[in-house]
């Protein structure tokens, strides 16, 4: 077969503010591939199926002077995500063709991948579309079971004892199972307190929301328009608003205080639940997409950290991944499935379309989880 | 005997920015008192002797719609702080004349209280003068078992099973012997781990620097002067520098990265520390003087918390004081006393020194815990 485009999305300015369609990235097709003949050197070939557009992907547009958790994108090179992809050839034996795999790729038609770092198999599920691998089955709802009581517990310490081996800790001398216990009450929630989780209707937001509903909090939750708040009231949101036209400290002096606090926006949100904490607060901070774009507003009143007692956690998913890997397939995909968890999606079709979703989840403008279809198997 | 002078400390005005003797606090002496014959209808009569002179007395000095932890001063009435006093005259069974008693009571020479409560009684050590039971030995030494084994890991939640009793929680289906566990792994450090102890001279850093260096931590303390630096050398720091003259970017990009930091200043430090914490910091938040005057400065960077996984924890050592006041009493005092904890203090003479004070601690000008000798017994 003669060789085909292989279209990627490069990676073409570091934005000044918001990423620009065409300037910040750049659709190209003037490479191509011989899917047949391409030399695999001992790896295997794939075919984009989805990809998953996050609001983190702001953090690697940066110069690589800047440090970060994680690595820069490379000017000229293709930007990379979290997507699912079809085995077209392989030279390695833990992957054959026709199978899927699940990771963060270039954002390529096609990849030559050298081996699994980084990767997942995933097997086809009957009754979910591989969107949703992306989804609430994906990166963004490996955040659920922060919420789960097998969650946010471990998020934060989980490595700590591994990443301090060979030091003459204390750790070292406790039982397994004394960590286990520890993990288990770190950030220990109680039915009938209160949680506010904003971007409710993202593919964060919703599950917490739906887990927190489950154990018997209160839930306060808010987003960014009106079509957004009906979601969040359909999935069991006890208060479900719109931060842009309705006061958030208002709804909470309202419905607070706040015992937990699910960050994904900070800035002003983030200073109104300080504000509106309950004594011995929990603020779990995943994300402050507020400040991607324009900048982090300061934020100034963490006397409250103090004053009330409160304790924060800052979370990042991929440090527990691996640990929860195999728990998380066997039982979200499945309730996905059944309905028992909802999910909302926001899809676009073709390569072409990321830069204009990576600009419109930055915004905010995306309803569900931002994905693109980028081919059909 | 006629009736003497009770003079006073009386808040007048809530300042502008810092406290300025002889406007926002009066020392009044127009006030008398007979000694002998004044009613105690049941309380008791107390001679004040030292008074102690903290910054978080700045957050009292405010309006009374602006909430917060500790009670607003009310206009025209005096002061109030934490002190040592002699006990003259007792109707209350609990508390004989000549026994000292230690609590917040009304700057003022002369108090009457209706009862022992906030108060505690104390011993009269043979080798400790009272000062030292409003400073190292009393609430800001305190913040002292916040650093050990049984501190911080309780501060920020041993009080939650009790707040939430009568609620439907998991916890109290555990078993006591499950939460001892937990509070003692709350914040568990790290023999060889790095700390950051800001105010390192006061007289809450210098106990934390010195607690640090017996547990085996390296320890990176920072202050406002030389005369401090040299403090807090001889205390054990492996690092001290005076923040005024030096950078405390470059100390930490250099001496770093802190695996703990203890933060009573907030502001462009806690920026620096945010910006220089190791994977799984913990942060310790138990004051931000930078921001008591002037309003806290904007901390931009809390995105670090993620970026990290890093944990902070509020803490207020009079949410914990009931408990460990028993443990405390046994042990600072008597190691103070044989040198095996170090401390210093910055002592006046007078209760008309005491607005002068209280501004000097708010500019950091004072070495040592600041504390006013008003009377000797």
């Amino acid at each position: 077969m003669a060789p085909v485009t292989n279209a990627r999305v490069l990676f073409a300015a570091v934005p000044k503010d918001f990423p620009i369609p065409g300037e910040t990235t750049v659709h190209d097709t003037t490479q191509t591939i011989d899917l047949d003949n391409v030399p695999l050197n001992g790896g295997f070939l794939i075919k984009t199926l989805v990809l998953s557009i996050d609001p983190y992907m702001r953090g690697r547009m940066r110069s690589p002077e800047q440090k970060s958790y994680s690595p820069p994108y490379t000017i000229g090179a293709p930007i990379l995500g979290y997507g699912v992809s079809l085995v077209l050839r392989s030279e390695n034996p833990d992957v054959a063709a026709g199978k899927y795999v699940y990771g963060t790729v270039p954002h390529q038609e096609y990849n030559i991948m050298p081996d699994m770092q980084g990767l997942t198999l995933l097997e086809k599920h009957p009754k979910l579309p591989w969107t949703v691998f992306v989804g609430a089955a994906g990166m963004p709802g490996a955040y659920n079971g922060s919420f789960s009581a097998s969650g946010v517990n471990e998020l934060c310490f989980q490595e700590r004892p591994r990443t301090l081996a060979g030091k003459n800790s204390r750790t070292q001398k406790r039982r397994s199972s004394d960590w286990h216990l520890y993990f288990r009450q770190l950030t220990w929630f109680f039915q009938g307190e209160t949680a506010f989780i904003t971007t409710g209707a993202g593919p964060v937001g919703s599950m917490v929301i739906q887990l927190a509903k489950r154990d018997g909090l209160k839930v306060i939750a808010s987003a960014g328009s009106d079509e957004k708040v009906k979601f969040m009231k359909e999935i069991g949101a006890d208060v479900a608003f719109n931060y842009k036209t309705t006061s958030t400290r208002e709804v909470l002096e309202r419905e607070g205080p706040v015992d937990i606090y699910w960050d994904n926006v900070g800035g002003e949100i983030l200073e109104a639940a300080l504000d509106n904490a309950n004594l011995y607060g929990r603020f779990l901070e995943c994300g402050m997409i507020s400040g991607y774009n324009t900048g982090q507003k300061g934020i100034k009143n963490l006397n409250q950290m103090f004053a009330k007692s409160l304790t924060m956690y800052g979370i990042l998913v991929f440090r527990l991944q691996p640990k929860y890997d195999k728990e998380f397939y066997e039982v979200i995909p499945s309730a996905l499935a059944s309905g028992e968890l909802k999910y909302s999606e926001d899809v676009s079709r073709g390569l072409e379309t990321v830069g204009d979703v990576i600009l419109r989840v930055q915004e905010g403008r995306n309803t569900g989880k931002a994905v693109v279809i980028v081919a059909e198997e």
